[in-house]
């Protein structure tokens, strides 16, 4: 499979169009397929963090075995997400901001959602930077671009919270 | 495969490392895959609306007599979403005053898209929102975190609208 | 097996609720699972465009022969996205006022992540559009609703990118 994979990256197609997309394939082969779960755990000491979390989802795979498939990443809490993004602090910081200025967290009398809560914002941040990711896995690694990494985004954190790992393949 | 699954949470392992990510693991196993698919159908009274399809997707998930894998939902027009978050009618107003500041559907002339249509706004809202779901099916029943539910969130209704439901397991 | 999916079609159920969700299903049906790989690449002149993959894709599945389970596509760069939405040109005029009033490219100053780089915009307004679309392959075809069509977001063109299809089913 290795082998068949690196020859697959050196046949290169023609370009498919004159929006210059080019395309690059691998055949398909029949699967006997299994599957896989794990669950993560955070406590972050601060309200909000981001927390690259591609090792643990590569250990994962590596404890799964699985060679070929998609592996499903998602937060647990409602207040929490998962993306793809750069692991640069820079980057951390501008989101920071940005979410900050799109669904500031106080006055926390602006939301309906905190009568009893203080966590409204939190849920809204959730819903720009998402709740899964679904990733590629080919040759047993995350079919990842250059600089794809998988973060935890925590909005309303100081307390356990849960990421879900599952993976279907071969 | 209850009793395995059980096991596996109580079985704990390790921190993983300083974040304080700990990780709870099942075993894989080898699987017989079968697929299973329907739409759910919407046609809500009012334009904007929120309504939690969790029961609709699990009673899915109970027809296809499948056990493990991934349930896809996703909208099927696209000025809807299909999207993780509270049952709480506080937060569904939040949703909706925070949606109409950032992307507000009047004046219907501020966008170029509504020149024979007045829903440019629904199909930015849906970007925020997100078209679909992905989420893993354990032992039948969704794998979800304690306040995760499933909603239909409905930007330009007041006529048919679609949902598909898509699973893939064991 | 489309004999099967057209008489699912119209064995219509009863409204499962006041909401006026109605449901139609198929069956599900053992698979003998395979997996197809493929990446398309891209190079735009501008620094932002919108390019509709949906052929691409329906491509991929069409080589794979793979005729019912789940397609990702997925930017593999990080100031990307792939996204469902409408073909209008109006619209993706209406997208590119939108991300630069939530997310403006200039001035490049304002964001920490812009030291030696000039894409901060691009790795926020990416978040906001998203990374991938999971789709359902049903009978052999992208199983979309009637304006549902995938796209390209770039938001820091003029070098080359990619996407990443990777399908699952039988």
């Amino acid at each position: 499979m290795p082998v068949a994979a690196v020859r697959a990256q050196t046949r290169q197609k023609d370009l498919c169009d004159a929006d210059g997309i080019r395309a690059i394939q691998m055949d398909s082969e029949e699967m006997h397929v299994k599957s896989y779960r794990k669950v993560l755990y955070f406590n972050t000491p601060t309200r909000r963090a981001y927390i690259n979390i591609t090792p643990q989802v590569q250990q994962c795979i590596d404890e799964s075995g699985i060679k070929d498939g998609l592996v499903l990443v998602n937060a647990m809490n409602i207040t929490a997400s998962v993306f793809v993004n750069d692991d640069e602090p820079g980057l951390h910081h501008d989101f920071e901001v940005w979410l900050e200025k799109l669904a500031p967290e106080k006055p926390y009398s602006q939301y309906e959602h905190n009568g009893f809560e203080d966590n409204a914002d939190a849920h809204l941040k959730r819903q720009i930077m998402g709740r899964e990711v679904v990733a590629a896995i080919t040759n047993g690694k995350l079919d990842f671009g250059t600089w794809e990494q998988i973060f935890y985004g925590e909005f309303d954190g100081k307390r356990e919270k849960r990421v879900l790992v599952k993976i279907i393949g071969e």
